[in-house]
């Protein structure tokens, strides 16, 4: 049966590129055929990279059978993944965010998670003096993806080994990099066809926190100013995506790529308690605190939320 | 703070082994220090494996402080690790078992699992060309975790890389593969020292089947008629057994290394049940059940117990 490979739920570039990379790995160099699929639409940078390097645009699945040959890449927390994933048969795992606890496997199986910035750059280990053999979109892919979650190496979460496989592989692709992250960001902050609850889901993990439970979200653009400008209709819309969602809150942080900087939305006194005790720096008033240096959710977010 | 490397608790040579083996490379190659430590005294061929390599035998801990920087190997689950282990500052971890659930980390880690027969096998990998600085005692730890988890390749969780690397280290430490095993089995076979309860707890697992809770213990040895003659008492132990360590039964397999088969204890009719719904070929009759070829736990016994 055909494995499929899949990220997270609302996939980003890295959920969307890391499948596509490994299916080839799988399919052409170890000869055991596999599909990348996606668990949703993927944002409009990942659309941007799919388009730009001529990739296929994955299947869009919901669910996974019984007994489904998988393998999970860029998560390994349940809450991303369809609801019976522990049925399915996870033949491996290639990840590099935190162990959540959760996913089950009926026998040993291929786990590699590691510190890295980026779920493709594990995968460029791996895969070794084998990419030699790899088209030059999949190469694409890779290099996307870690400019992607790197923020083109300004988070904190980029490691010399990200930096030095980007620049490795955009010299083989003869890709000028800034030029090319600046196409990917420019994408990425176009969000203009999205409704406000689309806006607050697109990229966003839900955590618990002294007894509350959050859906902290984020926006990583090169034009925060488009973003808030919907300040008022985005607070409005919260309360209602909290709720279809079972959380308590949702916190959105607008991060400016450029400026290195994020802007978290202030709807009321439970945010601006959480910010005060979460945040040392913390500037601005009113529903906008700015938190200068913060762009990495992972490494800079979550660690210190405070409730 | 030096990192804590330990396996699982009841500690046998792959659990003595493989943090020697890593505490060294962290300490030696990495610059890192970090000292191996065991949860429970060795079985008896640990203690073999410690005594012949002239290995220093780690110190016991019954519990991690909060914050303690620890390595996890041989084992993800949180049943056979101390109580607070989440509160640890779990490192990495290194592991060929299924993926159980439970453990949780605070940020990325590394996390290498493997479908091979032993931890150290999966060490040897990771350490690569910087096994030559290792000592000789190191080398002789991991020969010795590979031939004890693999029933010197007996068992049908032995792979092909597991083999190789071992047959390269017994080459290059002149160690007659054959005779060193037979010597590692007949420790491992001495259990006139251990109470009734103490072999059945010796190398155990608790898993849920149907609703019930068992302790699935094996004895591997190269003598069963020495287990096997203290049946009875042994199947008076086990109730006992049972009931303080809130199980609802212990099967107890002695596995015959030498003849590859092994022996189940029948105390009563939901034991006898559960061989039958769960292996097809049986041979013997009364309290004692022959299971022709079964040597391993992990691939023969669990995926197939059935209540």
């Amino acid at each position: 049966m055909t494995t499929l490979v899949f990220g997270h739920k609302s996939p980003d570039t890295d959920s969307t590129g890391s499948p596509l990379i490994w299916a080839w790995y799988l399919t052409e160099v170890k000869g055991a055929p596999a599909e990348a699929v996606l668990l949703g639409e993927p944002n409009t940078e990942a659309a941007f990279v799919l388009d730009r390097w001529d990739l296929p645009k994955p299947r869009i699945i919901d669910a996974v059978e019984a007994g489904q040959p998988v393998v999970i890449v860029d998560t390994n927390n349940p809450a991303e993944l369809p609801d019976a994933i522990n049925d399915a048969d996870i033949q491996a795992i290639i990840d590099h965010h935190k162990l959540v606890g959760g996913l089950e496997t009926k026998g040993p199986i291929d786990i590699r998670i590691e510190p890295l910035a980026c779920t493709a750059t594990i995968m460029h280990k791996m895969i070794g003096a084998d990419l030699a053999q790899a088209p030059t979109n999949i190469k694409g892919a890779m290099l996307s993806c870690i400019l992607s979650d790197t923020l083109e190496f300004r988070s904190p979460t980029t490691t010399q080994e990200d930096r030095a496989i980007a620049e490795a592989l955009a010299n083989d692709l003869e890709i000028d990099i800034p030029a090319y992250a600046a196409e990917m960001f420019a994408a990425k902050s176009d969000v203009s066809s999205f409704s406000d609850a689309e806006l607050l889901r697109m990229d966003s993990k839900t955590y618990e926190v002294g007894g509350k439970t959050f859906r902290v979200s984020v926006l990583e653009t090169t034009s925060p100013a488009t973003v808030l400008s919907r300040k008022d209709s985005l607070m409005e819309t919260m309360p209602k995506v909290a709720t279809e969602d079972g959380a308590d809150q949702v916190l959105l942080f607008v991060i400016d790529i450029l400026n290195e900087e994020a802007t978290l939305l202030v709807p009321n006194d439970l945010v601006k308690s959480v910010a005060e005790k979460s945040f040392s720096t913390v500037a601005g008033e009113g529903d906008l605190l700015v938190l200068p240096g913060v762009v990495s959710r992972k490494k800079q977010i979550i660690p210190n939320l405070a409730v």
